[in-house]
């Protein structure tokens, strides 16, 4: 099976990265802004966010098209049929953070109705870590480095360990003050958005191992699965 | 492009739906023994969900495996590509599926530490609703269904609903009586959960809409846009 559309498709496969890494920009900077406005207290950084995710949605239904394109005429094999699959996937996963951007959006202006419960450390850490863990997923994607990907698999108990955190001593400002339940109940929603936004790059992070490797690391439990169509390429 | 292989390519397409509807089956009952372990309040049916994804895990990857088998063989195009593509997608919505029976299964047992807050009637409700969605958009994916999978994505609102309800009432009883805070904190994660569910169905309703007549209905705000593979079978 020799592929001699071989040049171009590599070319139209690069595009197809370069997309996903704007629409990975794209989402992380509507979580930043949604953190911004909840950390700064300021409900009108949320506003864009809660306005505005046609550049998104617009991104992804073309990723998602090129990504067709490329299985449809090209028909790549072993690896580069595992990168569009990979492309596919992870395209879904961005396109949830940047949902998971607008619940926080809302969730930052319920709470902002409400007095500060208190000063916010663990959120802000959390947004860093997850926006952190998604962008070394998405070069690690570009750069098919598994090491990397590895990396942000590592960091995902950092970010449970401060949810849980979060969720422990809102629980006590609640349970001292019931005026604090309200907006502690929107930063303990906001906490599990950005657990969430860590596990869409985890999942982009696996997708990375596999894409390389045919190495199936999402079920750790039992022996790594492999993808039957590696070395046919 | 001729396709010989098209009668097994058939088959092996069939073979690959039935998975599906079994990890649906599976995913749906770990949801019903989870939320039941809530509602009758008996941790023991929890245990199960807790201790039992392997079947689910094994299941996921198998159906992977097939779907990149098939691609990789067969090299389907148009309607049959967008098939395999759906699977993939859809066998993503079902792990995730399973995860969250775990995640309700964990949250019931923590629970199920305090007295009741209140008899559940909007949760159990919400697991019905969520697990009627799945099914149907399950059987609308096998028979190419579209008109039930739209049938589903409305039922989303009346989910939505009714987490909106499950939270109005719950932070009702936490201002009055702090000690119902803690298991009403669990209820509302678990009615999150639910949500999550639903919204999984409704990604797989839209899959099914795209794979039939290759219209993206994912993002409703602007027009539709079309698969670049549409016709080409």
């Amino acid at each position: 099976m020799t592929e001699r559309v071989v040049p171009h498709f590599q070319e139209e496969l690069d595009r197809l990265k370069a997309r996903l890494l704007e629409m990975g920009g794209l989402a992380e900077a509507r979580v930043v802004a949604a953190v911004r406005a909840l950390v700064e207290r300021d409900a009108a950084l949320a506003e864009p966010v809660l306005d505005g995710d046609a550049p998104l949605n617009q991104l992804h239904i073309d990723i998602d098209s090129r990504a067709f394109t490329l299985l449809a005429l090209h028909q790549p094999m072993a690896v580069d049929l595992r990168a569009i699959v990979a492309a596919l996937k992870i395209n879904t996963d961005l396109e949830r953070v940047g949902d998971l951007a607008v619940n926080i959006a809302e969730a930052a202006r319920r709470c902002l109705r409400h007095p500060p419960v208190k000063e916010l450390i663990d959120i802000p850490r959390m947004a860093d870590l997850a926006e952190g863990m998604l962008r070394d997923a998405l070069d690690a994607f570009v750069r098919r480095d598994t090491a990397l990907a590895q990396a942000v698999l590592k960091r995902d108990d950092q970010l449970d360990a401060l949810k849980n955190q979060v969720f422990r001593e809102l629980l006590t400002y609640m349970l001292a003050d019931p005026r604090t339940i309200e907006p502690s109940l929107e930063l303990i929603l906001i906490s599990r958005h950005l657990e969430r936004i860590g596990d869409h790059a985890t999942n982009v992070a696996e997708e990375v191992i596999f894409m390389v490797s045919a190495r199936d690391v999402r079920h750790q439990g039992g022996d790594a699965a492999t993808d039957p169509t590696h070395g046919q390429g």
